[in-house]
């Protein structure tokens, strides 16, 4: 909400300006629906905003998200905004070229956070997804310790999503903006199966 | 999650099919961050799944969401997936000529509603985001019970999600799908301002 009035101002020594550009790393988390979603619907503003956005889907299918994959892309395409850019672990990072077909996901989540790092140290784009990056987290595939440090400390002003449940706390706590998505009531409680248009 | 089971078989006479094509009402409720943006992201699978989209913002600054609405706007007008109609309380509904500058919120916040139930009557969208309707329901401005049941018994296959804090306990009933954001941690908190291609 544009017209929200900060609670307090802090004594960083920064003019309102300055701290209005800071970059902002965002935590959704929660066992409810809608942590993924929120950070794609943040994507359009970012678009809007003429910024460089890349997504690095950290999940095993390449059948999720592909309606959202579909529409950011078609967005980036139509020149009016910002380039949208879009990784998925789950066919293998566009990066990384395979013989084979058999995948470590543990490996190929730590390839894709080595490129996160990458990018992050080249400035490489304004608004990252890092989609469902708190399992790789959560399953040791990468060090939290560096995670958090090269979040914390990435250089200029580049804004970062990480979605995902059990957000690990140390996250929690390096990051500026947290929401739980908490599940209140679910079509599948009522015995339904997931949908096109509706869930990917 | 497509891949996700249901709990439990409900005893309603549907087969699966008939059931997964069940039109969902959704409700983003809760203090947090997301609920309008995550309604957005799902619009972006609703138009890769062809659907009409309508948005009905009962707000009443016409600056919000400004990001959102040229990004989704941009995505209807590239023909590859579904229309996408916007209209704002904030500088009067689209379909209302006004001669002074006077404005009634709870009177405005009614002909949307009144506009709404038309649409869902005449079935003329897949896809409907009641941006911060929470509030006119909140407000009186609308008749709850009116609202429930014409959301409860719409007809056809519509979706229709509304955003906002507080929701009335009523449509929490009837809704399909419920998540409350809950705010853990927020900029603001820390003195920050909002920024341009994050909250706008």
């Amino acid at each position: 909400m544009p017209q929200g009035k900060p609670e307090a101002v802090p004594d960083d020594g920064l003019t309102t300006r300055e701290r209005r550009r800071q970059p902002v790393l965002a935590v959704h988390t929660g066992q409810g629906k809608g942590k993924s979603t929120a950070a794609f619907g943040m994507a359009l503003r970012a678009w809007n905003a003429g910024w460089p956005i890349v997504v690095y889907q950290f999940v095993k299918s390449p059948k999720w998200r592909v309606g959202e994959e579909a529409a950011l892309r078609a967005l980036g395409e139509t020149g009016k905004g910002g380039t949208v850019t879009w990784h998925k672990m789950g066919e293998g990072w566009s990066w990384i070229q395979r013989s084979g077909t058999e995948r470590d996901h543990a490996a190929e989540a730590a390839e894709g956070w080595a490129q996160v790092k990458r990018d992050l140290s080249a400035q490489a784009y304004r608004f990252y997804v890092l989609d469902e990056f708190t399992y790789p987290m959560k399953w040791g595939w990468v060090d939290v310790a560096d995670v958090v440090a090269t979040l914390r400390d990435r250089p200029g002003s580049q804004h970062v999503v990480v979605t995902g449940r059990d957000a690990h706390g140390d996250l929690v706590a390096a990051a500026d903006l947290v929401t739980d998505m908490t599940k209140v009531k679910h079509p599948m409680d009522a015995g339904r199966k997931g949908q096109q248009g509706l869930e990917w």
